[in-house]
């Protein structure tokens, strides 16, 4: 099942993607919903952001190809974490498919995506094993979790080079049913492949964050967890580059680029 | 004026704090509201959290005899930061005065108190300067920064140092009018004080961040910035404890402490 969230000249709704079309459904699958009778052409339709998390939770570090090839570009020994302590990104800067990402003038660049798997939480939980984590688990969208890598390197936190307005696109649906540690997540930019790598890849499990995270914190529909990026992520992007993340189940979440005053 | 958030057997309503008595509002200070001519007696209602933020900044280290006390603790030698960058903390730990601060049971402490002022954001801003920075603020409330410095100095990121379940406690009320660089805040353990700093010595203003976040982020009405913390943060919290913390005009933000188990 695929869920995305959709705007009809204002008229805001989840809705069941079917294909090309979109069944329109009253309530929202964070809650109890009912399908309705009424069919959209997708076409027709917005896609919004699939939800707006109370808790938005990264793994940052999650693959070791990436941690080495940063470590390559910039001279330093960042060892792969030893425990899979959870990061935090901010709700000021997510955007739905379609939308753009807007570089400050004063980033000091280079600006990079990062393309991300999400695992976003249906059900209330705390407490769960590995074996149960992915039992609060709705479904899976894209995340670009675009980064200033010259304010990662300068800043104390990383707010400006992770949370700047639209850097954080998310979608474009959530799609249920999925193993998030057998999948292929790529990355286009201006419409040539740049990036793909597999989940099973990640120095630790959606299913082990789930349940540390759930060791200490409550799990809420509608909270987030962005599962880590691999490898490089080349090339840099740039003032009229697009810039897409894709996987075959969930679908393409493509987001224009600007530089402001460019 | 002051507000708050309420609960009156299961309605929830926001209302303007007179002494002792509330005047309910009917829409919420966040947008529009009508005030209405219902009057309760404070003590008849439940305050609640007063808001529940779409981003939850703070600032961190802010006031230099904080940070000596904590490197002659831990030995360390951590400088004062030299620009305001921002950190976050998540909703899932927040909770509203008289509720209650669970330490869990594999905690390695020690478990410590950090009163905090707390700028809450009520209209949309972005490009602020420092001048007009406070024209985006409805009031200040308070927060407890409940920390384990054990976790703090174990874990790559702040995740459970800093955001177990219950670990941010924040209210009372928001008073709006106040000069959040002249203000008192103090902290009670057991009736008795434990802390109490001036916010004057913030080595970056409320102003400042607020205008720092803003050249690149989008602040929405409900956000809140958690302005840091003087001092040393002693005695530790141990089951049983009651943690206040204190400012005349915004009121008393109180927490029974108990451990997981025990």
């Amino acid at each position: 099942m695929k869920y995305g969230r959709f705007d009809q000249q204002g008229r805001i709704f989840y809705g069941r993607v079917e294909g090309d079309s979109v069944v329109e459904l009253d309530g929202s699958p964070f809650d109890t919903f009912r399908v309705t009778t009424k069919r959209h052409a997708l076409a027709s339709l917005k896609t919004l952001l699939p939800c707006v998390p109370g808790n938005f939770y990264c793994a940052g570090l999650n693959y070791l190809a990436h941690i080495e090839w940063g470590n390559a570009r910039k001279g330093t020994n960042k060892k792969p974490p030893e425990k899979a302590d959870v990061g935090y990104r901010s709700n000021n800067a997510l955007i739905g498919t379609g939308e753009t990402i807007v570089i400050p003038a004063d980033s000091p660049g280079p600006v990079q995506y990062e393309g991300e798997l999400v695992a976003v939480i249906g059900k209330k939980a705390r407490n769960l094993t590995e074996a149960d984590a992915l039992s609060c688990v709705l479904g899976y969208t894209l995340g670009n979790d675009v980064s200033d890598r010259g304010w990662q390197a300068s800043d104390r936190t990383l707010w400006r080079a992770k949370n700047c307005d639209t850097w954080k696109p998310m979608g474009p649906f959530i799609t249920t049913g999925l193993d998030p540690m057998n999948l292929t997540v790529s990355v286009n930019v201006n419409g040539e492949q740049a990036a793909e790598y597999t989940t099973d890849k990640m120095l630790f499990s959606a299913q082990h964050y789930i349940a540390e995270i759930t060791s200490y914190m409550t799990l809420w529909p509608g909270d987030v967890i962005w599962l880590g990026t691999d490898n490089a992520t080349l090339p840099d992007l740039k003032h009229g580059d697009v810039c897409e993340i894709v996987q075959k189940d969930i679908g393409v979440l493509r987001n224009p680029v600007v530089r402001a005053g460019a």
